[in-house]
């Protein structure tokens, strides 16, 4: 490493992706990116944690059905989720024969699940791994502020969880996107301790990796065609702007947030936008990967936010610790 | 990867190991080989979950201070633990300017830290790492079964959630023992639903992963001075020793469990012995790393399991999965 970023020597190449997006995220303007949009949120299950895990499954089986690769040709599932203990992977991948790694850093899960996966690859351990989160907007709402049945109002500066289930899959043979570097994040805590307001916890978190990334790479923000928070919201990506702009790095028109792109805040009634493990994973694996694809995007910094609290330590009086970590990926040709 | 068993090519040592055991483990047979030993297990603190994230910072610090590593000369702390969102980790790495990566197999965390570090130092991303986990008996207790206040009589199967927090600080340049290969999990369900007979649950885990290690590496259990199972307690032990032989794999006097180590259940009142994140994990670092170093084992293959239930899935009536890891060290030399 040098300072906090990883250089990858070898090709990391993406196989493929999947994604399988909720009804809302569908009716957001990323809608047409999205391999699978569900209709039915609690996919026939009884439960919103049955139905996460189901979400899980259903992807995990798409992305190996859409690659053509049978179970025994992955070997290794590195994967999160937002429910407490990772249910929604460890019950998913009962269904699996391939072996599994639970990884945790909140809304930061997906990067880490990439950041393993490619030292997996690079050390020779695996040939082919599969990188994946899910969340679910209504098992989230349960698990760290109110059941849905309570029908309590928003707070002004709520996030909405995107439902989804998105999944990365990684060779080093095989793919036109590869991982270029990593920065890997450290726990900041500023002081937060509203709940409500999540961007506000995470936006130091993601000024502290973006400085260490542009420090150790050399690099300048215009080096990327874009770059792109995990899921601060509006308030919280306009609060980046201003608090890195204090420290010398201007985040111009390339830069925006996850949790912006994937909802329409004026029509959708989502808050301040989209937040939850799968919302950087869906908006990479289905907007910028393709977009990569196509060549309309060479170079993209992907940069997962999470909050790493519970709700103990919330009801603890415990402020909000928030870590970022930042992926490379460069359209190989590009 | 060979099956499910990464080798690992490069030297990944030891570079030295950390345990701090709560009061009722510093009154077991391993007593001697903790470096510390708490006496208040609430460590001064207001609740048992901030004392956890106390007790995990303090071995931390503690690694380092014996080690004599700045907090600058350690690229990643890779660490897990039992409480949700992994609380325990996360808040006890914003006292230390290290890249933190979480991660979560319940029991087994322990093996997949060292996993993930393995791969972090043979991919050439990392130079030196701490792969470490905790629990603390009151903190689990009061999450996944009932507060300790309400007095519950604990039912013949249970096991004792270790309190203690363990580190292995891991490199390429210096130490006497090294990380040898990996057997990495898939998750098991044999439909197991009583939360309180985790053994039950986890050795069907621990039984295929130690069939794929044994045939991945064409070794027989007599390769190894000792093969020691996470925690699978005394019924959980027997039992796998039943379910193993019933494969036609026989585990004989060399094999026992860190559970079954940890306490002494005659007059320790734990019923079925040890479990929890950090039992595997200070039966390594305290006993088995130390005998290694005087050259008492040579040969170890430590096989953390864990059961992947939440509080929610078990009231939700869900069976219990679970996984287990095996990772093989040797002593140079040796």
């Amino acid at each position: 490493m040098k300072g906090q970023t990883v250089f990858y020597k070898s090709n990391i190449l993406i196989e493929d992706t999947a994604t399988v997006a909720g009804p809302r995220e569908g009716e957001g303007p990323l809608y047409k990116y999205f391999d699978k949009i569900i209709e039915d949120d609690a996919l026939g299950q009884k439960s919103y944690e049955a139905a996460e895990i189901k979400l899980h499954e259903c992807m995990l089986k798409y992305l190996l059905n859409k690659t053509k690769r049978k179970e025994s040709e992955v070997d290794i599932c590195i994967a999160g989720d937002l429910l407490d203990e990772l249910v929604g992977c460890s019950f998913a991948l009962r269904e699996l024969d391939i072996c599994f790694m639970g990884v945790y850093n909140a809304c930061a899960t997906f990067a880490e699940s990439l950041i393993v996966g490619a030292a997996m690859l690079e050390s020779g351990a695996a040939d082919r791994v599969i990188c994946s989160t899910t969340s679910h907007f209504s098992s989230a709402e349960r698990q760290y502020r109110f059941p849905l049945e309570l029908g309590n109002q928003r707070t002004p500066l709520a996030q909405w969880t995107t439902t989804g289930a998105g999944g990365t899959m990684l060779n080093k043979r095989f793919g036109k996107v590869r991982l270029d570097c990593a920065t890997i994040g450290r726990v900041t805590d500023y002081g937060v301790s509203d709940v409500n307001d999540m961007g506000a916890a995470m936006a130091p978190a993601a000024k502290e990796t973006l400085l260490a990334h542009f420090k150790d790479t050399g690099r300048t923000p215009d080096y990327y065609d874009i770059i792109v928070t995990g899921d601060l919201g509006d308030a919280g990506n306009r609060l980046l702007k201003k608090i890195t702009a204090d420290e010398g790095l201007m985040l111009g028109d390339n830069y925006t947030d996850g949790g912006v792109l994937i909802f329409n805040r004026a029509a959708q009634d989502v808050g301040q936008g989209g937040s939850g493990a799968s919302c950087s994973n869906l908006v990479f694996n289905g907007y910028l990967y393709k977009k990569m694809l196509k060549g309309e995007l060479n170079k993209v910094l992907l940069v997962p936010t999470g909050a790493l609290l519970s709700k103990t330590s919330a009801l603890q009086g415990e402020t909000v610790p928030a870590i970022a970590h930042a992926v490379s990926f460069e359209r190989i040709g590009g």
